[in-house]
C-alpha cells in the first residue's frame, strides 16, 4: 500500500454554527472516482468537475461515488445538496475525530468508521464516512489509497452476489473490507508480544519496559478504536431504518461478529502486555536481588577478616601472639577456616542458590 | 477571557427548608442581559431592574434573558414568579454544586451545566444554570464573562439557522458552546502528558511524580465533570418533554457524540498519565538500581584487596613474605590481577551492562 | 449534638421465628414524642403510656409519632398493632443492621436509613427506621438527639409549604434532613485529605500510611452507607405506592440529587485517598533512595583510599616508596586526587541530583 | 454441632447419559425424616423403608421429607417417582458441586443451596437440595447434622405462623435459616480482621501476610457462594411460578435482603483485608528501611574513620605528623569531630527520625 | 484419546468476497461418518463418496453426520447444497477461528464451540461446528477423534433417551458432552495451584513466577474461551427458533448450569493465581530482606571493630595506650564487648527476629 500521510486536523472553534466545514489549506483536493453498476451494468470513471455527477443519479440500481480528499469546500457542499446530506453529517465528515458511529438521518444513514495503518512503526487513523441512500453509497476519505480495492475488483469482475444486490450490501461489503483489514494488524501485535515474551525469558533487560510501554499505548488506542466498532455493527444490524435490507443484515451479523473477536484479541493482547510488565518487573528484580546479595556476600565475608588482620596490625608493645613462631600461620589458617566456614554456612542456607535449579524448572 | 474568580460556596445548613436561597455577600450583583429575537425581529439590551422584563415576555418569537451574578435575592425570585420556576430549580440555581443534569418541570425544562477554567495551573469550574420554555431560555451565571459570544455574534448577524428555530435550539446552541470549549482544556491536558513522556524517557526526575500526580488529579475532576455530562446530552435528546422538538433533537444527539468523544478523551488521558507513573516508577527504580549496583561492585572489589594489605600490614614477628626482596611487588601484582579478574567476571556476567545496549534498542 | 452512645446489637440466632423481636436489655426505654399538625392545627406533646395515642389516630392531616429508644417490646408490639405493622418490618426496625432501603406493605411503607456520627474520630452509624401511612408518619431511633429539629421548628413556625402537604411530604422532609446531614461529614473527609497532602509534601513521614488508612475505612464505610440511600430515593420515586404523591415525587427527585452528589463526592475522595496512597508511598521510596544513595557514595568514596592507605600500611622489607621523601604527601596527593575525581563523577553522572532541581518544579 | 465430614465427590465422565446418578460409595446411606403437619395435625417420624412415604402422600396440608444421606441410588429413583422430580434434578441433587439456584420444573421447584462450616479453621461446604410441591418439601443433605432444628421445634411447638401456612412458606423458613447462619461465619472473619489490624499496627511480622492470605482465600469461597444466593433470593421473590403465594413472596424478600447484607459484609471483610495487606507491606517495608538505614549509616561515619587510621598506619620513613607530641591525640579528637559531626548532621537532615513522632500521631 | 495436530490458520485477505472458503492444503481430507436413528429404526456406516448421503436424507427421524477433515472444498460445498447451509455459515465452519456462538439460519441453525486439549502441557483448541436442521444434525471438527464417543455409544445401545427425541436433543447432547470435558482440564489447574502454593510456602523460588505466568496465561484462555459458551447456551435456551423443543430447553438450561459453574471454576482460579503471585513476591521479598538484613548487620558489628584497630595500628612516636602492658588484651576486651554489645542490642530491637517465631504461627 502506497505511503500515507497523517493530515493535519484544524481545531474548531467552540460556539462555531453548527454545520460550519472546517477545512485545512494542506488537504489534498477532492479526487472523485464513481462506480455505477446493476445486475447487467458498469460504468467505472474518474470525474473531473462534481456537476457531472448530477446526470449519473438514478440512472444505475446502485451508484458509488467514492471522494479522496477533502480539500474544497464546494465540492462538499455541492454533494450535500445533490444527495440530500444533513450539514452536522457533512460537518462530522471533515472532522476527521470521529468515533465509529450510525447516524440514522432517515433519507440517508451516515456511517462513520477508522482505518488504521501502521507505518514506522507508528499506529495511525485515517477516518471514512459513508452515506447509504436507496440507491447510492458516498465515501469520503482523508487520502486516496485504501483497502477496499478488493470490493472494486469484485464489481468490476461481478464476482460474489455484490452486482446483484441493493446499495446496502455494497455498504456491508465496504465496513467489511475495512473491518477484515484489522485482523493482521491485531496479529502482528500479538506476535510482537510473543517475541518479547521469549526475549524477557532469556535478556531481561531493561528496554523492555519502554516497548511494552509503547505496545500498550498502541493497544489502548486499538481498543477505544474497536469499541465504537462494534457498537456500530450492532447499531447497522438493529437499525430501525428500511435502506438496510434484510439479506444485508445477515451479512452485517457476521460483521458484528468479526468486530467482537478484534475486540477480544485486542483484550487478550492488554491483558497479556500488563502480564509481560509484571513478569518482566519481577524478573528484572529478582536478577537484581541476586547481584547484590552475591555482592554482600563476598563484602560480608571479607569484612571480619580485614578486622582480624587489623588486630594484629596493632602497635601495641605487648603482643604476645606477634613474637610465636608459627603465630602468622596459624592466624592464616584461622582466617581460612572463618572465611570459607562463612562461605560454607551461606550456601548450606541456600543463601546462594545456583542457577542451575531455576533452569531445570524451566524446561 | 477575562479573569474569573472562584466565588465562595456558602454552606446549606443540613434541614433547611427546601427552596431556601443560600445566597453569599461577595458575590456579584446580577448583572441582566436580554436578546430578543425571530426571523425578522432582533432586540438587545442590559437591563438595570428586573422588572423592565415583564413588559417583553410573549412578544417575541425567542426571549434570552442572561443573568450574571446571583447576589441579590429578590431579583432571583422576581424571575422565579415571572418565569413559573420551581423554588427546588431556584435553589439548584444558586447552590453552586450542581453536576450537570436536566429536570422537568413541565411548563419549563431546567439544565445545570459546569464550565471549566484553568487558572494559574488550577482547575476551576463555574455554574451554568439553563431554563427553557416555549419562547425563552433563562441562563444564570456566577460571574460575567463566558463562553457564548460567538452564539450571541451569530443571533446578532443572522448567521446559521438559529433565528429561524425556536428556543430550544437556542439552548442547544448555548449547551454546544459550552461542550465544544472542554476540547481545548481536554487537548492541552493531552499534550501535557505527550511532553511528560518525552521528559521521563529523557530526564527521568523524582518531580515527575508530583505532577503526573497533579495532573490525575484534574483528570480526575474532569472525568467527574464530564459524566454527567453525557448523561444530560442523552436525557435531552430522549427527554418525553415536548419543549424540545425533532429537529433540535438531531442537533442534541451531535452533541452527545461530542460529549462521549470527551469522556473517551479524559478516559485516554488518565490510562496514560497511570501508565506514565508506571513507566517513571519502574524507569526510576532501574536507574537507582544501576547506581547502587556500581557503587556496590566498585565497594565489592577493593574490600578483598583491603583484607591483603591488612594481612601484610600485621606485626608478626616471622612472615617470610616480608623479608624478600620481591614479595611488595609481588603482592601488588596479585592484588591488580584479582582486583581486574573480578571486575572482568562482573562484566562477562552482565552486572555492568553498557548503557550503550539500551539507547540501540530506543531507536 | 449531644453525645450519642453505641449501642450493643444483639446477635440473631439463626433459624429464629421470623418476625421476633430481640432486644438487648441494655438499650434506652421508648421516649414517645407526638407532633400532629395539618394547615390549621397544631399539636406537640411527649406521651408517658403509648395507649394515650389511640385517640390521636386520624384526627389530624398528618401524625408524627417519633419513638427514641427501642428498648421496650411491648411498645413496639402496641404499635405495631396500632398502625398495622408487618412483623418483617417490626423485626428490622429493631435488628439495626439494615442497609437503607424502602419496602412496599401496600397499607404503609417501610423506609430504613442510617444517621452518620464522628464522634472522637471514630465514625458510627445510628439506624433510623419509617413508617409511612395515609395520614401518619412513624420514626424509630436508638438513641435521642438527631438532626430533625430543623423539620420540627419548620412545622412549629408553619414555615415551608410542610403544614400545607400530606405525610408523605413529612417523610420527605426528615429524609431530606438526613442527607443533608451527610454533606458536612463528607466535606470533612474532603478537608482532611487535603491536609494530609500539603503534609505528605512538605514532611512525608511513615505516620501517614497509617493516617490514610485510616481515612480509606472510613471511607469505604461511607460507600457502603450511601450506595444504598441512593437506590431508596430513587425506589421512593418511581415505587407504584400511591402513599408518594406527585408534589412530593418531584421534591424526592431533588434529594436523590443529593444521594447522587453524596456518592460523587464519596468516589472522588476515595480516589483521593489512594492517590495519597501511592503519592506518599513513592514519595518515602525515593526519599529512601536518595539517603542510601548517599550513604553508599560515602562508603564507596572512602574504601578505595582506605585500600591504598593499605597498601602503604604493609610491613615488607623493600618497599622503595616507603624511602623517598615526599612519599607521603605524593600518596596523599593521589588520595585526594582520586577521592575528589570520584565525587565529581558522582555529580557529573548525575547520581547526586542537587535538591534545588526538584522544588524548582513544583512551583 | 456435630462435627461434618467432607464427602468425596466423584467425578463425572464427561459425556455420560444425562440424568445418571454417580453416587460414591462411602457416601453415608440415606436416613430419611418425615414431618407432616397443619392447622391443627402433626406428625413427625423417622422412616425405614422408602415406601412407608406412599400412604403419606396427600394427606397432610404440609410432607417434610429430609433425606441425610445419598448412598443409596434405589431410594432417590424411588423418591424420584413418588413426587415426580425430574430426572436432570435428581442427577443434581447427587452432584454436591452446584452453585444455590432455582430450577422450575412446573410441577416442582428445585432449589440448591450451601451450608457452610468452619472446622479446624478450614472452610468448606456441604450441598442441600429443596424441592418444593403444593403440599411437600423434600430435602436432601450430604450428611446428618444440619442448622434446620430451630425449623423444626417451631413446627413441634406450633411456634410463628408456620403451622398455618402452605408449604413455600415452609420452603422459606428453610432457606432463611441457612442464610441466618451466614451471619455468624462471616462475623468471624470480620472479628478476625479487626484482631489482625491490631496485631500488625503492633507487631507487624512476615507471618501476617501468610494469614491474610488465607483469610482472603476463605473470603474469595464466601462471595463466590454468596453471590449465587443472592440470585437464588430474587429468582424465588420474582418467579412466575404458582407454587410460591403472595404472603411468602414478602418474606422471601425479606431473605433477599439479607442475602444482600451478607454480600456487603463479605465485599467489606474482602477489602478490609486488601487494604491490610497493603498497610502491612508497607509497614514491613518502612521498617526494613529504617534497619537498613541505621545500620548504613554506622558503616557510613567509621568508613573515613577507617581511612583516617589507615592513613596513619602507612610506614613512610618521612611523616612529619608522627613525630609530634600530640599528634595522636589530636588526630583522635578530628576522629571524634567527624564523627559526632556526620551523626550530626544525619539527623539534621532527618535521616535519622525519632520513632517518638510516630507513636505521637496514632493517639 | 489420540494425539491431535494443530492445524494451521491461513489467513484470509482482508476484503475477501464472503463466502469464500480458505482451506489450506496440509489440512487432512474429509471423512464422513454417519449415524441415522430412531425409535427402532439404527443405521451407521463410513461413507467415502459425499453422494451417497443423497439418499439418505428424510429417511430417518435424525440423521447425524459427521465430517472430520476439512481439507476438500467441493465436499463442503456438496454438503453446503444438500442440507441448504448459508455460505457465511460455511466459510465460519473453516476459519478455524470462531468465538462460541448460535447463528440462526431459520431452515437450519449453526452453532460454533471450541474443544480444548491439553498436550505436552501446552493448551490448544480444535473447532467443532453444528448445524441443527428439523431431522439432522450435521458436525464438522478439524481433526478425527473427539469426546462424543460416550454419545455415540448411547445411541447405539439405545441408552438414555436420545432415540426417542428429535434432532434437538442430539445436538444438546454434543454440546453437553463437550461441555463436561470442560471439567477435568479446569480441575487440572485447580490442582496444580495448589501444588504450588504448597510448593511456594516451603520453598519459595523464583522459577514458581515463571509457572504461575504460564497458568495464568492459560487460564485468560480458559476464560476466552468459557465466556462466548455461556452465551451460547443461554442464547440456544431463549432463542426463539421452532427448530429447539421445549423438552430439550430444560435439559439445554441444566447445560447453561454447567457453563456457569465453568466460569467460576476459572475465575476462582484466576484469583488464586495472582494471589499466589503477590503471595510469592511477598515471600520472596521478604526472604530476600531478611537475607541482606543478617549480612549488614555482619558487616555494621565488624566495621567499627576494624576502625579500633586501625586506630592502634597507627603510627604516631608517642601514643601512650601501646606502652602499657595490658593495652592489647584491654583493647580485646574492649572490642568484644562492643561487638557482642550491638548484637545483643541488635536482637532485642527485635531486627534480628529468629525464624522459629514465623514457623509457630504457621501451624
Amino acid at each position: 500500500m502506497q505511503r500515507k500521510d497523517r493530515l493535519p486536523r484544524p481545531k474548531r472553534a467552540p460556539g462555531m454554527t453548527p454545520g460550519t466545514l472546517v477545512i485545512d489549506p494542506s488537504w489534498p483536493k477532492p479526487v472523485i472516482q464513481v462506480i455505477a453498476y446493476g445486475p447487467d451494468q458498469f460504468l467505472e470513471k474518474r470525474i473531473g468537475d462534481v456537476r457531472e455527477l448530477d446526470g449519473l443519479i438514478g440512472k444505475y440500481p446502485v451508484l458509488w461515488v467514492n471522494v479522496d480528499g477533502l480539500g474544497d469546500e464546494s465540492v462538499l457542499h455541492h454533494l450535500g445538496q445533490l444527495f440530500k446530506l444533513h450539514p452536522l453529517a457533512l460537518e462530522d465528515v471533515v472532522s476527521l475525530r470521529q468515533r465509529s458511529k450510525v447516524d440514522d438521518y432517515e433519507t440517508n444513514l451516515y456511517t462513520a468508521m477508522r482505518m488504521l495503518y501502521l507505518q514506522d512503526g507508528k499506529l495511525f487513523s485515517e477516518q471514512i464516512s459513508f452515506f447509504l441512500g436507496s440507491d447510492f453509497v458516498l465515501t469520503f476519505q482523508e487520502n486516496e489509497g485504501d483497502c477496499l480495492d478488493t470490493v472494486r475488483d469484485r464489481i468490476r469482475k461481478k464476482g460474489g452476489i455484490v452486482c446483484n444486490m441493493n446499495a446496502d450490501y455494497l455498504l456491508y461489503s465496504l465496513i467489511d473490507a475495512i473491518v477484515d483489514a484489522y485482523f493482521p494488524l491485531l496479529e502482528s501485535y500479538d506476535a510482537r508480544l510473543d517475541d518479547m515474551e521469549e526475549l524477557i525469558l532469556k535478556h531481561p533487560d531493561s528496554s523492555s519496559v519502554a516497548l511494552l510501554f509503547d505496545v500498550k499505548r498502541d493497544l489502548m488506542t486499538l481498543r477505544r478504536t474497536l469499541w465504537p466498532v462494534r457498537e456500530m455493527a450492532s447499531a447497522l444490524v438493529n437499525t430501525s431504518s428500511p435502506l438496510i435490507t434484510q439479506p444485508t443484515r445477515i451479512y452485517l451479523r457476521d460483521c458484528q461478529d468479526h468486530a467482537i473477536r478484534l475486540l477480544d484479541l485486542a483484550e487478550t493482547c492488554r491483558e497479556l502486555d500488563s502480564s509481560l510488565m509484571d513478569f518482566y518487573l519481577s524478573t528484572i528484580s529478582n536478577r537484581m536481588n541476586e547481584i547484590m546479595k552475591v555482592l554482600t556476600i563476598i563484602s560480608t565475608i571479607f569484612i571480619p577478616l580485614t578486622f582480624i588482620a587489623g588486630v594484629y596490625g596493632m602497635n601495641f608493645k605487648h603482643m604476645p601472639e606477634l613474637e610465636t613462631r608459627n603465630g602468622y600461620f596459624v592466624v592464616l589458617g584461622l582466617m581460612a577456616i572463618l572465611g570459607f566456614g562463612m562461605f560454607g554456612l551461606f550456601i548450606k542456607k541456600g543463601w546462594l542458590t545456583p542457577k542451575r535449579k531455576l533452569r531445570r524448572l524451566h524446561k
